[in-house]
């Protein structure tokens, strides 16, 4: 198995490397924990302007950081390991083997290498739970949480003015965000880090309603097509445009070996779906699973480093009937394969029956429940059905039983969805699942856009977010198509940022504000420099900008393309903002007085006193 | 004037035509007026499903029929104008001539030549109104809305079911819309058929909440780039995706020669900004600008055939100072131009002074008003606050003074706003305006993505439409940073369109599911030639599938490149349909009973009954 290394499969190099244009890398320390190095991405405004630099969440990892030296052979550094054991309740174990159903029984040829360095393997001492909600529950802030503590304030301390007009809906989003706060948000179950305690290079991040909204990423190869080192390439492009998550959905050949390659180089958690592997290893015939299969494969996953697993343990036997008169029916592949299962046997799900034994596992490693939605809707016809909510209730008492044991967990959601049906989501699962984070697939608000479902989920993704949802998968252009690629990948994850910003914004979260202020300040100054480098995509406005105005003399030009020199709105409100001067006292007076005096002139026009 | 026709200015034949692909043109006659053709796309789908064919509707004009000669030098058949003779209302009067400023003092060189076809121009006699509003205040139901009833049915009649679970917000929108329908709705002000008289190629059709969401496409040269030929081809781009509507934003020279080309090549109404063009007349001076320069300009548009005037009439001079505190200012063009002119002359706005004149204006040629939001925030930061809602305020003391000249309305609304604080404008707009319709730029949900503000705007534009916006202006990839190309057009008007069709699903149109469920059915049934001959672009859902299996077997492979041959959820999905038959009876039996069955039998698993 020991096959040597091919350049060509993993074409070192070729990832995308360097900071996003305008933009530099800078790092906060720990207090608690001095040797924290937590990172953003920093924005410095034009020095006319006369304004502190922007700070932006920055999932991105060593990519972006000219000073690291990246090595794909190596794997990212791993200096979360230290923290691991510190805590001092693991223990390294033998790793498990590898077998050749593990990649799917894949010939010499096809095979992709094992990942060449290795590193050891731990497990919870004992039978405990190294669980971030267990060390929460018995009060420990561990290192984890002050990172996250720090992450998420996003330096807010330099920001001028907290504004906070939003409407929460009942999240209780803190002016600070302390390490304590993170330790009871992880404690109450309504937030989770996931964070497997053998993914040692992972900069942990939390989901949950009262952080910042998350996006996930979708990667992985399949049985028709792709490579490991383009599914590594799209996870360091997804985090590179923000992606705080990526889920690897690889099937066919190869799935162990590519996801290694994947975790090593991964700053960002790591989601899978286990059922898919375990189906390769009973050759794809969904009735051949086992218990035994499947928590061979858990283990596995496990020992890899894996931070969250989607089961799909709501798929209830007596559910399946239920979907028989849908449009779509199962649109899942989880929850699809559970459905074949459970009636080719006639038996309740094994991942239902023997849900207590999967959270011994987890809480032996630290990997969160990412518990599925495998009977969410396929079309709009299907949303907000009695299926889906049958299956929502069982992920409520599912997510007690997960918390009974100490283990972490979010809960997946929809899907397809109308406008008018969302909201009705995140209500449900906020009561029946007490409050346990959301991460849910868009929703899609209307079928007929095949090519633009980025778009139209992320119309649903804002709604959702804002209404309460921690994470937000997204969706590409290429969801019912086909496998995204590099494109298509940036393409969602920046529509899926555009969502969770949006619904940061609208929650009334009191760091988000200030990134669109700062933007559309230097908008309105023409800082056009400024512009492209706070946005979401410097690279693509720069271009944009460039095909109608491209010399470099118009990128201080006091004007733009839409309008020419002589006609821009923005120029002339500036004069008027000039001639306002010493006006104040009238732009002050408020709208009502002004009004007053308007009606007492007797209908006669109101006249500014002149400067 | 009389320049030859230079084919390189006007490139004929090089406008798209020919029907979307699996996509045919279909007409439906009239009832009252039988000469009526109401143009349909219509699809049908495979054989093997035994489903009526998908109808949706068509603004795309004769471009898309395979039997229409299509020449640019001649314009489009003019079936309507003998629809507004026969009312007996109108008389020919001789044209206004043009002069030199109208073309912005073009140089011979360089100007666009005149379009070659004259006709006559038209004017209601003796100072009447020839409004479609006047006509439904005296009972008269025209040719154009009894067009409009047909067009806005879809042929619901050929609809297997008609679901309704949508939430309106006050909405009323009818099972069936009738003739009589549509007049009561324009004779309460609640809708607008923007037709002008001399808009003799105009396809008619209807702007009201009660009616599906339309959207406008802006194109328009500027002073720095674009040709004729470039803003024709773009209008008929943007209708043959979808857009109901186009507003031709031209500035700098050639305005009236351009306008002139486009208006009598367009099956929709198009819309214009004379602000734009009086102020090209006065040397680009704003202070310069005077009563009868703009008097003179909205009589030349409505001789030419423009069907509504944006009028940023609500600018007035007491809520000037309230921008200057503002992040962004005034960022509408219209709004910034009469601003600087009232501070300069430190008078009330002449367009809020000589309303009653423009009115007298309007109604002779039934040019509808679309009240400009002159003060529309242009950030985040500015949104709702007290000069937007001053001036929307006055926009509906302006809104019943045009009602009372018998002129048609819509409010033009914002901008740049948050989730929470749409609905505000929504609801003000309704309270204030009575509910004459709203038509918003947007709303951008978010400042920080320049480049993708398609998708920041798509977002707020299906939420706003879903509260009751009647016309969404759509915003294209290039907003904030130069001139949208053909393909920034086709992007801006998708999105548009899916919001547009998300409302319609979210308020609950009649006709609207049918689409969507219509796509679903075709994806499950993987009749992946349906799914994309539904799809808005079947062009670019064709190519995104050919990417990743591009052979022919594929279209009718029961796979996709997700998942491979042997993981295909929808497959597993058949297969449970297929299982589940004979156990309809338990399917029906719904969730409660098979609950109570489960909990009967002491936690037992519930077994189906064997087919």
């Amino acid at each position: 198995m020991n096959a040597p290394v091919n350049p060509t499969v993993i074409p070192v190099g070729e990832v995308p490397t360097g900071p996003i244009p305008g933009s530099r890398k800078i790092h906060v320390p720990g207090v608690l924990y001095p040797e924290l190095r937590v990172p953003f991405r920093e924005v410095c405004v034009h020095e006319s302007a006369g304004e502190p630099p922007v700070t932006i969440y920055d999932p991105s990892g060593p990519y972006t950081d000219p000073d690291a030296t990246i090595d794909l052979q190596q794997g990212l550094p791993r200096a979360r390991e230290a923290w691991v054991r510190a805590r001092g309740d693991v223990e390294e174990i033998s790793a498990r083997q590898i077998r050749p159903e593990d990649n799917g029984r894949v010939s010499d040829a096809l095979r992709v290498p094992e990942f060449p360095t290795h590193r050891p393997v731990l497990r919870a001492t004992g039978g405990g739970a190294v669980t971030q909600l267990d060390y929460a529950r018995r009060g420990i802030i561990t290192a984890e949480m002050e990172y996250v503590a720090i992450r998420e304030n996003l330096r807010r301390e330099m920001i001028r003015e907290q504004i906070r007009d939003g409407e929460s809906f009942g999240a209780e989003i803190p002016e600070v965000v302390t390490p304590e706060f993170v330790r009871d948000e992880i404690a109450r179950g309504r937030a989770i880090i996931p964070a497997n305690i053998n993914h040692g290079e992972l900069e942990p991040m939390a989901i949950g309603r009262n952080f910042l909204v998350k996006i996930n990423a979708n990667i992985g190869n399949s049985a028709v097509t792709s490579s490991v080192g383009e599914e590594v390439e799209k996870m360091v492009w997804a985090i590179r445009w923000g992606a705080d998550n990526v889920m690897d959905l690889s099937t066919g050949r190869n799935i162990h070996n590519i996801r290694e390659w994947i975790v090593r180089n991964s700053p960002v958690p790591i989601g899978t779906v286990p059922i898919y592997q375990a189906l390769e290893k009973v050759g794809g015939i969904a009735e051949d699973l086992t218990w035994e299969v499947y928590r061979d494969t858990l283990i596995e996953q496990a020992e890899q480093g894996v931070d969250y697993f989607t089961i799909h343990a709501g798929v209830r036997l007596p559910y399946i009937p239920l979907t028989a008169k849908r449009v779509t029916g199962i649109v899942s592949r989880g929850g699809s394969i559970m459905a074949k299962w459970c009636l080719a046997h006639h038996k309740e799900s094994f991942l239902y029956e023997r849900f207590d034994e999967i959270c011994d596992i987890m809480r032996a490693y630290d990997v969160s429940f990412s518990l599925g939605d495998g009977l969410r809707p396929g079309s709009i016809a299907d949303a907000n059905d009695a299926a889906q909510f049958a299956e929502l209730e069982t992920l409520g008492e599912l997510t007690h039983r997960a918390w009974a044991k100490g283990c972490q967990v979010m809960i997946e959601g929809p899907g397809h969805v109308p406008m008018h049906k969302i909201k009705a989501n995140m209500d449900k699962q906020l009561k029946v699942c007490g409050e346990a984070p959301f991460y849910t697939l868009g929703p899609l608000t209307t079928d007929i856009a095949p090519g633009y479902d980025h778009i139209t989920s992320a119309i649903g993704a804002a709604m959702i977010g804002w209404f309460g949802t921690a994470m937000l998968c997204y969706v590409t252009p290429k969801e019912h198509l086909g496998l995204p690629d590099r494109n298509d990948v940036k393409q969602g994850v920046i529509a899926y940022k555009i969502a969770a910003h949006a619904a940061d914004l609208a929650k009334g979260h009191p760091a988000a504000r200030a990134w669109d202020d700062a933007l559309s300040r230097a908008r309105f100054e023409f800082r056009w420099e400024d512009q492209f480098n706070l946005g979401l995509d410097p690279e693509t406005a720069r271009e944009y900008h460039d095909e109608t105005l491209p010399k470099e003399a118009h990128k201080t030009a006091h004007f733009c393309s839409m309008c020419g020199p002589k006609f821009c709105s923005m120029k002339i409100s500036q004069e008027i903002r000039d001639a306002a001067k010493g006006q104040n006292d009238v732009a002050q007076a408020g709208m009502a007085e002004m009004s007053e005096k308007f009606k007492a002139t007797g209908g006669e026009i109101y006249v500014p006193t002149k400067a």
